[in-house]
């Protein structure tokens, strides 16, 4: 992997250099003017972003519009490199150790025999990655045009962007691996499994095309935002979508997503599990 | 700073080793076969731990009871060197930005012009740092055999430890100084700051010493366990107390807190901050 080797070689001599109070900042296209952010990320702003990212995933941050400037690099470098494998793997083990507790402990007590396991999962950046997508039109760069409309934001907003509606359209979302292993997994203990999008009911042939092959499927349904829930926030559509769930006799053990607007809101799942994601926040 | 440079020279040297698949784990002290986890934190180590550590800030983690094993270093490493200083800064500012922002909509809406705005504290991990004390006893050691009785665990049961309570008598925690900045900001914007811990009545004295000690004064009230609070969660003792804050006419605005359990739970503030603490876990 000489790349990768590469990149940890500056970032190790960027955090020596800085360390030493060399005022240095290694950057990768020094010659390029436009490019003033596409350098190795710097000590302090590695710091910061991190950080910052902590902030997001905890909703410390509350709403946010676009990734910090000093942070694309960062995103960059989290997303393409193995840390985002390595937290989205984690976030599914846990799932997964709670899944098999909680039936174990449902079929002990044997409360809610009537009730049928369900398991409630998102699908952008939870079951599908358009990391691909944004790594050519820029991190967090689309994303503030996206959020320009903070009052009236919706997943639905972004299907306007032309660009993310084809990227979309093309059906070509990668597999986010240790989601699909989870789902398979899930799958084999009886879960029934529920997908509930932001993504609008034009979007379902696609969506389900690209579901197939990226290997999920058999799911028990998919839920996607019909015209009646347009302009609805994302937590009132998915908590809406969930209670009619529960009514129809599914018992919520658990639900991944990307956002807390995935996860949030009354009903929520037994357990929840918040999927990394700092590219982008939905309300 | 050059026990700095050294930790980051080794951490550099770790990484371009484990890039290279040099089968090489830097330790500082190497010849001591009882230190065997003393060294610095190696590669596939930082990665796991700091997504578990992720895991842990976002609740996806659940209950735990230990530090994993390998994570020891990484941890020690997190609390004494920036990051836990940087994310601590972090969850301040958005603590601080929701704070004007809330106060400026109250008044301009002015819904709720007779509800006194308050914000509550946690103390330990959130104006307190005991860091010190597990810098010394074990960064996660002691929190094994303190949450061996996961079933009845409450904050209390942390008091049992002899040495955890000698500690907390001394007085002599630090301030993390990001809280005791939003502490006085808050106090400055007219807020009402209400104090809600784990800690029990006994503790009292040495608790309000101690907060003095370290530069909080004038707070609203200090909540502390009462008898009949022993063997309830925090999540019921906490929720418990911020309904009878709200019955006396607070509008509990912000919450801050290391636990989820300090922040969960009906009726919870309009938002909620989550500071770090890889440390413990509390239900």
């Amino acid at each position: 992997m000489p790349r990768r080797l590469l990149l940890l070689l500056l970032l190790a001599l960027s955090l020596v250099a800085s360390a030493s109070a060399v005022p240095a900042v290694i950057r990768m296209v020094p010659d390029d003017p436009t490019a003033a952010s596409s350098g190795a990320v710097d000590d302090a702003d590695s710091l910061f972003c991190d950080s910052w990212r902590l902030s997001v995933e905890t909703a410390n941050a509350g709403p946010w519009l676009a990734v910090p400037a000093r942070c694309g690099d960062f995103v960059r470098d989290y997303m393409e490199g193995p840390r985002y494998a390595s937290d989205s793997a984690v976030a599914a083990a846990d799932a997964l150790a709670f899944a098999s507790d909680s039936l174990a402990a449902a079929a002990e007590w044997g409360g809610s025999a009537s009730a049928r396991p369900a398991w409630v999962f998102d699908v952008d950046e939870t079951l599908l990655s358009n990391a691909p997508y944004y790594a050519v039109n820029g991190w967090g760069k689309s994303i503030a045009i996206v959020l320009a409309f903070p009052l009236i934001f919706s997943r639905s907003l972004e299907f306007n962007e032309t660009s993310f509606d084809e990227w979309a359209d093309a059906a070509k979302a990668p597999t986010l691996p240790p989601s699909l292993n989870l789902y398979n997994q899930l799958q084999g203990l009886g879960f029934h499994i529920i997908l509930l999008t932001g993504r609008i009911e034009f979007q379902r042939n696609a969506t389900e095309s690209n579901l197939l092959s990226a290997g999920y499927n058999s799911w028990e349904k998919l839920i996607l935002r019909q015209p009646s829930d347009i302009g609805k926030t994302a937590v009132q559509y998915k908590s809406e979508r969930r209670a009619a769930m529960e009514a129809e006799g599914f018992k919520i053990l658990g639900n991944s997503g990307d956002q807390w607007s995935d996860l949030i809101g009354s009903p929520m799942a037994t357990r929840s599990f918040k999927l990394p994601n700092p590219m982008y926040f939905i309300s």
